[in-house]
């Protein structure tokens, strides 16, 4: 578990650095990279797909494309105060092209800082007005001396693309467990390194699953206009097809657990997620109104499709969220082994759940397929109490989450119990997802 | 609000002094005063109805009418010792005529007092036996002197009629919200001048409202025997058009407010008074187990309809109840003002509500309408949280009072954010109430 | 009441001592004492069923019948140490015969104390594995000097058959209510010995209604193979017929009350029992989790049957269970007398609940039927508080379980208050069960 918490890690490493937009070249060369990773793998790639610019997105319209080059501010000593190439945080995002000296005060005007958090460059953007800016830790700001200072941003926004990529992971069922999870923004561990980075290794969870019963589509986006890209597209498909979904967020630091509830809380994501958690780890349970990724979409009215949102600490709950501090420190291979364990689960659980019911009337005699004790004293009975209450709710009613509420076992211990009853023949699948 | 908390108070104490009962010249002045009032503002006045003792109205039967003329105890000094001249409430209510000399032990058999505060005069009746009685506070019984004392009572009980005044405002629909207040209880404040005060004012209120939706209908009525016969002769018509109902009793003190559930606490009338006190007040809620007035027969089985009981400090609740004590120094213009202000909330409620839908998938680009922040950081989406988590739940199955109750947000807000997304063309009504 | 718990006492005391088994003779011999008790008392017998061994039972085979004539071992003295002639507990149930000198290393392999309790003879039994074995307390065991020890037990494992009893006491209506009770548990007292006594003197309370609504049935059985037994017979007649239905096991202590609920905790005989235990005494609700006698079989899936378990302290709950202290001591007439009030309340209710109605609109005129106080006063409602309550409720929807729990009021007042309604003419059973 540390080897594939550590493997997670060091590709998220990877991918940090790029300065990534809703649109460009920094969406493309996340992509790339996961490409190459799943490739050496042996797993299949993921599609990469470009809608114009301009185009009509339900209420929305596909933005155009943002190219930056270069962007700095120097002194008049033309020493560059800030940087793109030192870090891409320090340009507001969707900034147009700027080129003037302007005195501090003015300067001030176009800077945005983080008062709480002196020391951090936070991250700002401006996808859908046109603007300029740039970001710098408030300290900073408050040590530059009266002069003048030099705006430069060499950008361009023009009829471009917006990009993103998608794996489908045909199983024996057409149902779909969806998984989705965002490439838009840049140099940030947690929100959002982690996301893509522990997609990559579920997609190479699902690819050795062999005989698996479900399809599995998992999509990398831009947050928000890409969901909803993406939705416009491909709504009926996911309406129709859908099992479960889970958006992936912030899910490599090792804190405690986070799910945030679908709408109504009562998906069959819901279930599964909130039940791995329960019986697994530590976790908080957050209402649809804590939404804030692209489970918004997801969840929205008409759209209503079974999407949660997982994440260990939840996005805006940690200080660091949305600066410069959400760096590879904050993040872990022991947070994102955790993380991935838990997806395994729940990939696991889907995989195995069903409705199950016993073969025979009143209680089987296990004693004679030894699994029972056979010298009946006090006691003897607690030793296969989850085998014996599994039996008692093994109705054809409920599944393996209905049943783990109700004895209160992990389904994984569920699992094996299951399996040990069928090859006794002793239980059938009363209902075949 | 203040100045309406007034102008109720001054009416409320202009029908005060009245000798009410439940059938009589008592009732017939009150009515006469409310058209009074509701005439001097342009509104519509009461019809009045006159029910002949006799009438089998259910299990009942309307009662004689009872006409007092007089009533007295005297002393051998020929002074008055108590006086319906000088308090109704001394003479229990229904008395039949008495003119006898008896001694004070025998006097005493016919004296009612309130043990548990002696200085207080009680309110008591006899309807449905005959009998004759006197109150007094425990304090005046305990100090009069052995000796012979007159007993006098100048009263009848003739086939006459029962009394009750009612209003309907037509609106839109002919769904009906609906109002009872009762017009029977002699010389006391809380209990019960204000609710007919209320009552009054709150016709005013929807007489103003010229584009109202619902049907909105007043009764002012005797307690009990005058619901029984009010429902007798509308049963059918209220059960095919109420649409929610309230029963206002003890509405002039400033102590908290309170609720009286309806027998399932599930009708329209509960969610809707729940959610504006649950959203703007102290309150308590009462179980139909703690019901006392009118909210008995509209909640009786088979009757059944949606009525709840609105007070401030509930009868039986506050020790002035059904004594002497109930006058105007225990109403307040502040306490009208504030059940004026749920009142009103509740009809403005009833009015706006509808089951909203959001008209476009995804959530709808709120930048472009300037109705968001364009620089997105940390923080920018609390501002129209109440907005956004409105759209989130505006799908057609919510009204406003489960939007309110799952968001945590006002109505008052609500009805605001509605209107200015219809304004947008952002919004439809999905079920026209 | 003290007389009754007295009797059953005594009753229990006389099949105490006899050396059951799941089959054989002290099976037959308690079925033979109870019938001679419902005999004495002009009661119908138990019709006794004789069910041949390897009889192919659901999933399991009717074993062959166990016949003991003597077991012991003795030292080299030729004392006796253990013998079954003292204490029926001391040979494992079902040993196969043994005759063999062994050194006392060997013995203690064959030896089954408890160590935690160790004064005490545990009960213990092998019945689907060929077995002997010598039950003591570890106090003896731990005494025992080093030598030889002879191991003798006269047995025989035949193919001869299992017992049990039943008696159906038939009533007005063909649905039934369900008794059963276990008779196969050696020379214990609450466990189990009060069992069967109980049911033997509800026979004689059911037997003395001869206007009785419901049939009833009651069983005796040796627990787990007895029951799936019975079941295997029966089953689709108790599914047709069977309304509420209860286990009866160590109800002759005198703690607090225990049901065990069934498999979903939602059958007629959960709401029954929960509703008298919970207006009557002090009590435990066991969670399905916790079943343990023949509830097990009566909610397996498929079986479905309506049946709880009632116990004061449960099974498993008390220290002297399933050993040599659960003896006449640990049960007391006070013990069996609450015991036997709690189920005939159950029965009482069975027979007298319904779905009752008020036969008028809006509240009854009490006052007329002189059910209410005439002079209306502070205070003077709530003396009649359950009656009023009791009709507000009385909607047809409802039946006396629901009134109950919803106005608080215990069933033995509401069944008053139904019965003086009913004689007035108010009250009609909306639903005859």
């Amino acid at each position: 578990m540390n080897e594939i918490g550590k493997e997670i890690y060091s590709f998220a490493d990877r991918i940090y650095p790029i300065g990534r937009s809703i649109t460009g070249e920094g969406v493309r060369e996340t992509l790339r990279l996961i490409n190459e990773e799943l490739s050496a793998s042996g797993c299949p790639e993921l599609t990469i797909n470009e809608v114009p610019s301009g185009t009509e997105v339900f209420d929305w319209t596909v933005p155009r494309e943002w190219k930056i080059r270069s962007g700095y501010i120097e002194n008049e000593a033309h020493e560059r105060i800030v940087d793109l190439a030192v870090n891409p945080l320090h340009i507001m995002g969707y900034s147009i092209p700027v080129d003037r000296w302007v005195d501090l005060e003015e300067l001030k005007d176009y800077i945005y800082v983080q008062e709480d958090m002196p020391d951090a460059i936070p991250y700002v953007t401006s996808y859908y007005r046109e603007r300029f800016g740039f970001c710098m830790s408030a300290d900073q700001r408050d040590s530059l001396p009266a002069g003048k200072y030099h705006m430069y941003i060499d950008s361009e926004l023009f009829e471009g693309s917006l990009t993103y990529g998608e794996l489908v992971l045909k199983g024996k069922s057409d149902k779909e467990i969806f998984f989705s999870t965002y490439v838009c923004h840049p140099h940030m561990a947690n929100n959002e390194s982690s996301g893509p980075a522990l997609s990559t290794f579920l997609i190479k969870y699902v690819n050795s699953l062999t005989d698996r019963k479900y399809t599995y589509r998992f999509i990398f986006i831009p947050e928000t206009i890409g969901s909803i890209t993406y939705l416009s597209k491909n709504l009926a498909h996911m309406k129709s097809h859908m099992f479960a979904g889970y958006n992936l967020s912030c899910v490599g630091d090792d804190n405690d657990y986070s799910i945030v509830e679908s709408r109504y809380a009562r998906t069959e994501a819901d279930r599964t997620l909130s039940n791995i958690l329960e019986k697994s780890v530590k976790y908080t349970r957050y209402d649809y109104l804590k939404r804030g990724s692209d489970e918004r979409q997801y969840n929205a009215p008409g759209v209503d499709l079974p999407v949660v949102g997982f994440s260990r600490t939840l996005f805006g709950e940690y200080p660091e969220y949305h600066t410069s501090k959400d760096d590879m420190s904050y993040v872990s291979p022991e947070g994102f082994a955790g993380s991935y364990d838990i997806m395994t689960q729940v990939i696991d659980l889907h995989e195995h759940n069903g409705r199950y019911r016993i073969k025979v009337l009143c209680e089987p005699q296990l004693g004679k397929r030894n699994l029972y004790p056979t010298v009946s004293k006090k006691g003897s009975y607690d030793a296969i109490e989850s085998l014996t209450n599994f039996i008692a709710y093994a109705d054809g009613t409920n599944d393996l989450i209905d049943i783990s509420n109700r004895i209160g076992v992990p389904v994984s211990e569920l699992i094996e119990i299951k399996d040990k009853l069928s090859a006794h023949g002793l239980l059938e699948n009363a209902y075949e997802q």
